[in-house]
């Protein structure tokens, strides 16, 4: 059964202030994320860092933060990310999606932390990005900070996603976008947990202003 | 002129809770702290760690994670290193303080952040020690998270000492620990920027409770 998806709220968000050279930079950035996605988080950030600081959740490699940490950097605003950086399951050796290149070879464990930090390096974002290396239910557990804009991205097991949202959702301000990656309303598509997420949030009052592919905002 | 230090009241810290092989881990570890110095910093967190999460400012390469985590991970707490890990003024190349095995051969800069990883990995820390990679003026702008213990560790100017303080000292609960590194009241022995903090901290209020070399702990 796919229940029914309510017809997206056309929002006005504004157009999108990357460089030709920061648009390449998030295009090569190793990940799992169109570009029309990345800009229309982009735009999200854009509408909304002026008001207090972003958190994502699941920074991988960076190419997100790129997109976020660019509206950021725009609006003298600021992005959290938080990752363990240590692979979500289907990241993980022997997984669908295991990059060796992210492997670390003394180890043999996944991480993904030096190329998140060259990604950010290279393009200039340091001053904008501040990652928290730690899971993300840990963070949650004391996280304090209202929130002008929160990225769920991390772990796509059911668990996972809803504590991810039941975490930092709730420090998301009056007005807060919430954006959510990997939303297939079709199990055919994809994993369920993300379309899960999106729809409690719905049910929790929030209502969609944009999509594109599998990026869902919506707005508190 | 070397303002006068008051007599350390003495609090009954517990015993140190480390293994030898974590003990040794910490003195291998690179990093500017003795032994009997870090050893108090770990019994300062055991006393603290089960009543909340605890913040250092000056991650480096990890050792005074491992003496602090080793306390989290005994509490069941939690340790938030902060640091950009670009090192601080005397880390720079070409400082006195330098180690060339620190700076990113691609890019000359420093970067501590990998050896602080792998010294948190081969502790087995990675549950309770979360690193956040960012200036702490731009993180302590944002924090709102009570602390019960504060290590302050980071820059060593006066500007920066003073903005460590003054960012997190006022989110240390109440009865929550103050540990200062290289404080030094006699201008021979080295920099005055941490013993300005300490005077202050005993200006605000708070009082000692234990010192070992350049090691304070104070108690709000």
């Amino acid at each position: 059964m796919v229940a029914p998806v309510p017809e997206p709220t056309p929002l006005s968000l504004p157009p999108a202030l990357m460089s030709a050279a920061d648009r390449e930079r998030a295009r090569d950035a190793r990940g799992f994320m169109p570009e029309a996605e990345g800009l229309l988080l982009h735009r999200a950030a854009l509408a909304a860092a002026a008001r207090g600081p972003m958190l994502e959740i699941g920074g991988y490699c960076g190419k997100s933060a790129i997109y976020l940490g660019c509206a950021a950097r725009e609006r003298d605003g600021v992005l959290f990310s938080v990752d363990h950086h240590r692979g979500s399951e289907e990241n993980q050796p022997g997984q669908l999606y295991c990059d060796p290149e992210v492997v670390d070879p003394r180890s043999g464990r996944l991480d993904s932390l030096p190329h998140f930090r060259r990604t950010l390096e290279a393009a200039a974002l340091e001053e904008w990005v501040i990652a928290i290396v730690g899971t993300s239910t840990l963070v949650s557990a004391h996280w304090r900070t209202a929130l002008s804009l929160l990225f769920i991205d991390g772990g796509h097991t059911e668990e996972a996603a809803e504590a991810d949202y039941a975490g930092f959702g709730r420090h998301l301000d009056s007005g807060g976008l919430l954006a959510i990656h990997d939303v297939f309303p079709d199990p055919a598509d994809g994993g369920q947990a993300p379309y899960h997420v999106y729809l409690r949030a719905l049910d929790d009052g929030l209502h969609e202003v944009a999509a594109t592919g599998s990026m869902r905002v919506l707005r508190r």
